[in-house]
């Protein structure tokens, strides 16, 4: 970082606040609208009332997810009702714009304009990074909830995702005896390849049994009637699969399994972390735009 | 195990409660007093409404501590008031007695009656084994209080007795950068052979501002003013160390300093885990005074 | 397992011999030609002296690479010079037939003959598996050639793909102090979820310096003489890639650098583990083409 | 290190001369002397060829051991026949003189010179310094002489002193399924603790025929002829401890199983290593004789 550059941060949640946050400490002059007037005092570091002046800005990161429920901007920490299209009206070609999730409307409506966003969240670097506190945000349910330590628990990991790998690694890391299920090959070539245990999707139920946490990572209904039937008295189920999630919570009530269906992880557990991360995946687009920071 | 034995579990926590389960679990015949009725439904336990039949009992199980700061047996789940030279009165030198944190007093009390009352909390075996929750249970808390993930956070582990060389393992698998803090070049020359750094205990002011997060679990007054004020923003101390603890917590609160104090982790993060632990220090006990278990 | 096949282990070398005594020791009839006779004496396994009887085989697994540099099946432990066509001409469709390293003129010869090869070395679980025995080679070497131990070392592996990521897990757990060289963000960001540095391979001249031990898993030139003159005195490279190799070694001796370029690392150092390897990856062949194993 | 220092390092084997070559690196003036010339030149270094000047010297370094077997100063990289008296007699109280492994003769001489021999073999921190070349090199021997990885292999190390905890956990972390073996409560507690596995020292037999890999530790001897025995064709003893060793060679010579009795292991892996431990314990004695370095 040898060249101050000028950001502007628009809307979002705390992640947005932090990022905006790093940004400054980095050295580069940022603004901040939307936002609720949340983050720390810091030199470089400006919350504006309104958008003027966003026409000098080098960068603008909008929201993670880019539009609310209501196709506004997405603004939770603040009344702002602003549209993506009186937003992008304001903007040139020659900024670089930055937006998290972003629909193949909201593309189309840069585009009309003229301009590109750049998903920061279609990142692989950012997908990866988000990962870790989501690893850990799951590891602290299973601690919070669980009556049993981690170390020499007998914990299942569905999937072998970014997300499945992490999660893996860290149980293992803290003394649980762990297991992935997957429906490949290589994936279980993997978890021998790691030392864990390998259990086919689509064959477990009769498995299940043995183990005391099971965590899901797959986008895909995984734990169903049979399976969840299946599972010992006391165990817990945690569930990072998006919407509409891998366990079927209706019967997972009848049977009274426990499920932890967990969103989000990063923004709730490590603001800060998360805001770094959308930090480096920007810095990253701007050095693939050779814009030098 | 391959012999049933008859065991009264009287007195104490959850942990109590669990490791009633534990035994009746392995087979044995239990008997619980004093828990407030508290535990599963399993064959061979049975909660009794007097101590009638503990003459008959292969071995007594008193809580942990033994005596509360009422002087009688401990018995927070149960408004049962009971002496502990009444319950030795009942007893006879060929059950074996097994109690946590025997006084002077409370040996004396045996003595004088020809018994001897095994302690299972001053076994090396269950320290070590109690230190497991206790490192779970910190790693939980920061996790929880931190706005940053443990991964990439540098942590100082001050103290490396027991619970200090496992938290710094468990920190170190999740990925911080951890340093652990000792007055003895044998510590530190520990610390380099895990591959963690070192900083002599003692020496620390100047250093602790690198730091997310302290943890001590050494049992002297680590963090005095002049340490706390060296401290970041925003950096966490934990304080595992048990009372007078090891930070001085009217400065720290001066100072704007977060300081969790955290007692007696085992019986709240993991009580079924705390109650194995004490399972298997009594089969230690019995297993060492030659009773076939 | 709960079905006897039978096999035919034909040509390669020892890690075929492991191959064919595992499958002996799952309870398999096995029957071996161009080993030289090597192998313990299992029930159920027998060297052949001819190929009479190959056309009963359930499943006939053909060396590791098929061919050798004559064109005819390699047999390093034998003299044996038998031709691919001679051997397919005794095969009939209804076997299933493996071989590793199946070349396109290899592919030919069998369709023409109605047969298919099936290549195991082709599987990703394979790959998977073999980088296992490779990084342990890897390390061995590190560890032979070294005045310094690993624990402590600076290592820098260079590529992030099946075997970097192995590589460079095992040498921070032995306590190397470990970057990974990419050009990719994505592969960075797994370093740093791992807990690793990253370098950008395409920029490693004037950081090379810093480093004990560089060990190339990438196809590519990624030392030239640029790259080596930065090198400190002592450091060792360990180049993993195949031919022609990511060193420049006329370049590397010209400087004194030390490198070893190590290649088919599995079945030197670690053959019964390399022959299990194929073991597995046969069943899974089998288990697609639901042949009961 | 902020204070030059006049070191002179005499006789010993290539641990001192690269201890040498640490303290000149450091910035230090150093002598060496009978070390058969051998070393780097670096500014700083010289190769003494008598001992004119040892009577300046701020601190004297004396071999690892300090006498050899025939009673005179350890030089086996050199001619010389120096008797310990000869030496002791240049030499000043205000000197501070380190040897390893000082005798009770040997600190009788310099006692009647008023002299203090500082033994830095006896310390802690040396001890478990040298214990993490001591475990890379076991490792090492393990993977040359087994047929299979370490990952996936079933590891038993006998005793839970300073070695067995490296390397239990270093073979651990390579994959090994690993258990530990001792006679006390505690140190299997401990070995649980890490998660590994557990045997009684004492009750070995039986239990040993599943280990691939048995790594003794514990200087005494465990594995007699019924443990031998019991070990499963093929199986690898590697012996660290010191003479008269923990096996019984002539029984395993007889039965067939492989021994490998490997003894002064840091110096033979790992010489640059075991000399900047060497140095960093002088610099602890220094330390606390307030000396500034």
């Amino acid at each position: 970082m040898n060249c101050e550059l000028d950001f502007w941060v628009i809307g979002g949640d705390l992640r947005q606040v932090r990022l905006a946050e790093a940004l400054a400490r980095d050295g580069h002059r940022v603004h901040t609208f939307a936002l609720g007037g949340q983050g720390e005092e810091l030199p470089g570091l400006t919350a504006e009332p309104c958008l003027k002046g966003v026409e000098q800005a080098d960068c603008v990161v909008l929201p993670l997810p880019a539009l609310g429920a209501d196709g506004l901007l997405s603004a939770p920490l603040d009344g702002e009702a602003l549209s993506l299209e009186q937003m992008l009206d304001r903007l040139t070609p020659r900024q670089v714009i930055c937006a998290g999730m972003v629909t193949p409307p909201a593309a189309r409506a840069a585009e009309e304009r003229g301009l590109v966003l750049h998903d920061y969240f279609a990142r692989e670097e950012l997908a990866i990074a988000n990962a870790v506190p989501t690893a850990e945000g799951a590891l602290q349910i299973a601690m919070e909830e669980l009556p049993i330590t981690l170390h020499g628990a007998r914990a299942l990991v569905v999937g072998y995702g970014r997300l499945g790998r992490l999660l893996a690694q860290r149980l293992s890391a803290l003394g649980a005896r762990v297991s992935v299920a997957s429906r490949r090959f290589d994936h279980l070539a993997w978890a021998e390849a790691f030392g864990w245990g390998g259990e086919r999707t689509g064959q477990l139920g009769g498995w299940l049994c043995g183990y005391d946490l099971v965590i899901n990572t797959a986008p895909a209904r995984v734990l169903g009637r049979e399976e969840l039937a299946d599972l010992k008295e006391g165990a817990l189920v945690i569930d990072l699969a998006s919407k509409p999630g891998g366990v079927d919570l209706e019967e997972a009530a009848r049977l009274g399994v426990k499920v932890i269906w967990a969103l989000s992880l990063p923004g709730k557990v490590a603001p800060v972390t998360a805001g770094r991360c959308i930090r480096d995946t920007i810095y990253h687009i701007l050095h693939e735009l050779e814009v030098e920071t």
